[in-house]
C-alpha cells in the first residue's frame, strides 16, 4: 500500500525553497500575533513542523484526493501545545510573572513547564492525586515543573488553579489562557504557507475544542489578508467514548483510549459549533478500534508515529472519506508525538516478534522466509 | 539562570527569513549527495531541526562564548539516525531491495523500519535474545519491524546481518551502510546555513564515531564550496565507561547511563582519529554523573529534553569551557529525543512532587510557598 514519495509530487511552491532560518513562530508571524516590541520572546523555535504527503492514506480516500499530515508531534516538546505556550509564557513574562501554573497532566504541563523554566519563571502543575502514572509526568518532572497531586479531582484542580490565577502573581496557563489559542492558529499559517493555499478539508481531533477554534481563526486571518482565497471545511472527530458535541451533551465519564481528547464537557463548545456552521463542516466520532486502526496505518504505513489522539483526524477522514470530492487536498492534524505514549504502541502492534532464534545464518534466513 | 531570548541575540542572517517551505535533506542538499534523477526518494522530511541559543549554558562557560544546540532530537523518528537513513533507505530502494535488515536496539532500528515502511520494504531487526526491554522496541514494531532475537550476543547478531546481506537480497542499513554518513552530514550544512559561518567549535557524543566523522565531511565539504571561511574545532566526548578511544584501547564491557554511546570498539575509530588531528579537535570522557547534570540544565534552564547520550556534548563542554576562546560560537549536537527515554527522566529529577495536598486554595498556596 506505501508508496514512493518523490519530489514531484509536491506543489512547486513546496520544494522551490531550502531556506533553514526558523526564528521560531512569533517571530515568524509577529504581525499576526498580540505581540510588541517589549514583549520579551520565550522561544525554543516552536512551529515549522513538516507537512508530510500522506500517499497511502490518499490511495485509501481514492479519486485522486491528496492526503497530508500536519506532524505538530515534531515541536520541541512533543505536542501542539508549544504553539500556545510560547506566546501565554512571553506575555506572562511581560506582565512580570515570576510564576505559572496549570492542572493537566499531560502535554500541557510538559509545555508550560519547558517555557517557564526557559524564562526564568516556576511552573506549578496541579493533579489530582493517584491519578496520573509517574512516566506521564517525567516529562514536566524533568524540565523542572513543581508538582502537586492533591485529594480530589480534575475539576478540584481546575478550580483551585483559576482562583490561585486570581489571588496571587501566578499566570494561568490551562487552556482559558486567551493566548494559547492566538499561539495555536500559526498552525494554521504554515499549512498555506507551505500549500499555497488552504486545504479544501481540514480534518482535527476534538478534545477540548480550542484547536479547531484557533486554526479556523488562522485561516479566516490569513484569507482577510489575502494569503489564500478560499477556506477549509473543518472536519472535527471526537473519539466514540467522548464525543459531548456529537450527543450534545456532557459525558461524565468520558472513556477513551485517546486520553488527549479524553473531554466530557469542552471549553471551546460553542466556539466549535460556530467553526462548524461558518465553514459548513461536520462533527463525528470514531471508535478507539477505527483510531487504532488509523495510528496503525500511519506507523506501519507512512512511518509517522503519533498520539493516539492524534490518529482520531485520519480515523475521521477514512470513516468519512466518500464525502471528500474527488481531487481535493485534505490536512490530518497530528497533534503529538507518539514517543509520549510508548504503552499504546507495544500493546497494539501487529509486528512479528521471533524469540529464541538460533544465531546461525539459516536459522535466521529461514524465519525471514529466504 | 536561565535567561530570555529575543529576536536580537540572533545573528541577523537567522531572524531575516520565515520560509516554512522544507522539502526533506534529500532534495534540500541534492547536489551534495550521492542521487540521480532516477532515485527515488524516501522521505518523511527530516532534516531542518532548530539550532536553539542556549543562554543559560553560554552563561555557565562565559566570556561572551554562544553556544547553540543542534536539537536534532526532532527529526520525525526522534534521533539523527533519519537522517542517514532516507538516503540509505531511497538508494535501497533504487537498487531494487525488498527487504532491509539492521543489528540494533535503538534508535537504529526505529529509523529503518519508518523509513523502509514508507518506501514499501520488509524491514528486519536482529537483536539479542533477552537483552532488550520490550519499551526499547515499541517504536520500530509500531513501524512494522519484524523482529528477531536471536540466541547470542550483539556482535553475533552484527555478523548474521552481513552475511543476510552478503547472501541475500536484503540492505544492510547498519552504520557500516555508507549512504548513512553521506546523509547524516547534511546537519553540517544546516548548522552553516542558519549562522551564516561554521561554528568556532562543534561538541559531539561519540559512541560509533560516525557521525563525527559526518559532520566533518559535511563542514569540509561546504567549505571547499565557499559556503564558509573556516571549519570548526572538533571535539568529542566519551562517556567515560565506554571510552576507547580516550584509553587507546576497546572496551570490553561498556557501560554508561548514555546507551546510545555505550560502544567499546568503534567502527569508525580510525576515521574519527583522522578528524581529530585535521580540525585541530580533541576527544575527553565525560562521567555519567557529568552527563546526567548536562541533561538537567538542558531541560530545567535551557527547555530541551534530549536522550542521556546527547547531553555528554553538553558536559563536555562545561568540562573544557576554559579552552573555549572568549566570544567564540560554540554547536554542541543533541542526536537523539528524551522522550526516548522515560526511565531515565523519571530516576534523575530533582523536581518537587508533593502528594496528598488538602483541595483547598490556602494548602495550595501554602505548598507554592505564598
Amino acid at each position: 500500500m506505501a508508496s514512493t514519495l518523490s519530489a514531484a509530487n509536491y506543489p512547486a511552491s513546496i520544494a522551490a525553497s531550502t531556506a533553514t532560518k526558523w526564528p521560531g513562530l512569533i517571530e515568524a508571524y509577529r504581525r499576526y500575533l498580540p505581540v510588541t516590541s517589549a514583549t520579551p520572546v520565550v522561544t525554543l523555535l516552536e512551529g515549522n513542523t513538516p507537512l508530510i504527503p500522506a500517499p497511502s492514506i490518499s490511495q485509501r480516500v481514492g479519486r485522486g484526493v491528496q492526503v497530508f499530515v500536519k506532524y505538530d508531534g515534531l515541536n520541541p516538546t512533543g505536542s501542539f501545545k508549544d504553539r500556545g505556550m510560547t506566546l501565554a509564557i512571553s506575555k506572562a513574562k511581560e506582565a512580570g510573572a515570576k510564576a505559572v501554573i496549570c492542572a493537566s497532566t499531560g502535554n500541557t504541563s510538559a509545555a508550560a513547564a519547558a517555557y517557564a523554566r526557559r524564562g526564568g519563571m516556576r511552573a506549578f502543575v496541579l493533579i489530582p492525586d493517584g491519578y496520573v502514572a509517574l512516566g506521564k509526568l517525567a516529562q514536566a518532572l524533568l524540565y523542572g515543573a513543581e508538582v502537586l497531586a492533591i485529594k480530589g479531582n480534575f475539576d478540584q484542580a481546575l478550580k483551585i488553579v483559576r482562583e490561585m490565577a486570581a489571588t496571587y502573581p501566578v499566570t494561568l496557563v490551562n487552556s482559558v489562557n486567551p493566548y494559547r489559542l492566538e499561539g495555536q492558529k500559526t498552525s494554521a499559517f504554515e499549512i498555506v504557507d507551505v500549500l499555497g493555499r488552504a486545504p479544501d478539508w481540514l480534518c482535527i481531533p476534538v478534545g477540548n475544542a480550542g484547536n479547531i477554534t484557533a486554526y479556523w481563526m488562522g485561516f479566516c486571518q490569513y484569507h482577510e489578508e489575502g494569503k489564500c482565497d478560499s477556506l477549509p471545511k473543518m472536519m472535527g472527530f471526537q473519539a466514540a467514548g467522548a464525543a459531548p458535541i456529537i450527543s450534545g451533551k456532557p459525558v461524565e465519564h468520558p472513556e477513551t483510549v485517546a486520553t488527549a481528547i479524553r473531554i466530557g464537557n469542552p471549553a471551546n463548545w460553542e466556539k466549535a459549533i460556530a467553526v462548524q456552521q461558518a465553514s459548513q463542516g461536520e462533527f463525528n466520532a470514531v471508535t478507539d478500534a477505527e483510531i487504532i486502526e488509523a495510528y496503525k496505518i500511519l506507523a506501519a504505513e507512512e512511518g509517522v508515529f503519533c498520539e493516539p489522539a492524534s490518529a482520531a483526524s485520519v480515523a475521521g477522514l477514512l470513516k468519512v472519506k466518500d464525502q471528500v470530492p474527488a481531487g481535493a487536498t485534505v490536512v490530518c492534524v497530528l497533534t503529538g508525538n507518539g514517543l509520549k505514549d510508548p504503552e499504546t504502541a507495544i500493546k497494539n502492534n501487529d509486528s512479528p516478534f521471533y524469540q529464541g532464534v538460533e544465531p546461525t545464518l539459516e536459522a535466521v534466513a529461514g524465519v525471514m522466509g529466504f
